[in-house]
């Protein structure tokens, strides 16, 4: 497959990242990293990591950050199935009900 | 606030995390970063980056990951805002028909 290749900014560095994705998402990607990084160099006790301390927090705060994003999924996929099944019934309730306004109407 | 601490074993090396979440939290964060780095062991073109480099892809391989999983959550987010209307109006649907029942069952 062809690769996408992208230059991008993370922390005032340019980086050539390449990938299968669209340029689009590797320039979202970058943008992830970059506020990282904007928010590592506010943190004083960051501040003072080496290069690798500081790629590997960044890597753990966007872990953290991903685990309470898929959280917030299984809240919204539950929700969903939930929501479809109350739609069902619904549904179900207008078909029992439809039934009724026919014989009332017949009988009449 | 208490900050927890917690060891952790990423890619077979221990380290010591701390961090306002939980300890499972904390141990979930780690864990995500370990398959990373298994993913990246096994990946040839990723075996001779040096460890600040391995620590970057590994915080730009989870980004991507992020932002896949927020799209979904997106999707989700629709789905259930759109499922939530139809309730509604299935509801609305209902009122209108238990009136017609009653009114057939006056005139009848």
């Amino acid at each position: 497959m062809a690769k996408n290749k992208v230059e991008v900014m993370i922390g005032g560095q340019v980086y050539a990242l390449q990938g299968n994705e669209s340029r689009e998402h590797i320039q979202k990607v970058a943008h992830v990293l970059d506020k990282k990084v904007v928010e590592m160099q506010k943190n004083s006790l960051a501040r003072h990591l080496n290069q690798s301390q500081k790629h590997f927090m960044m890597a753990l705060n966007i872990a953290d950050e991903y685990l309470k994003l898929e959280e917030e999924r299984d809240l919204y996929s539950k929700e969903l199935a939930k929501c479809n099944e109350e739609n069902l019934a619904l549904a179900e309730r207008i078909k029992e009900m439809a039934l009724e306004i026919n014989e009332l109407k017949i009988n009449k």
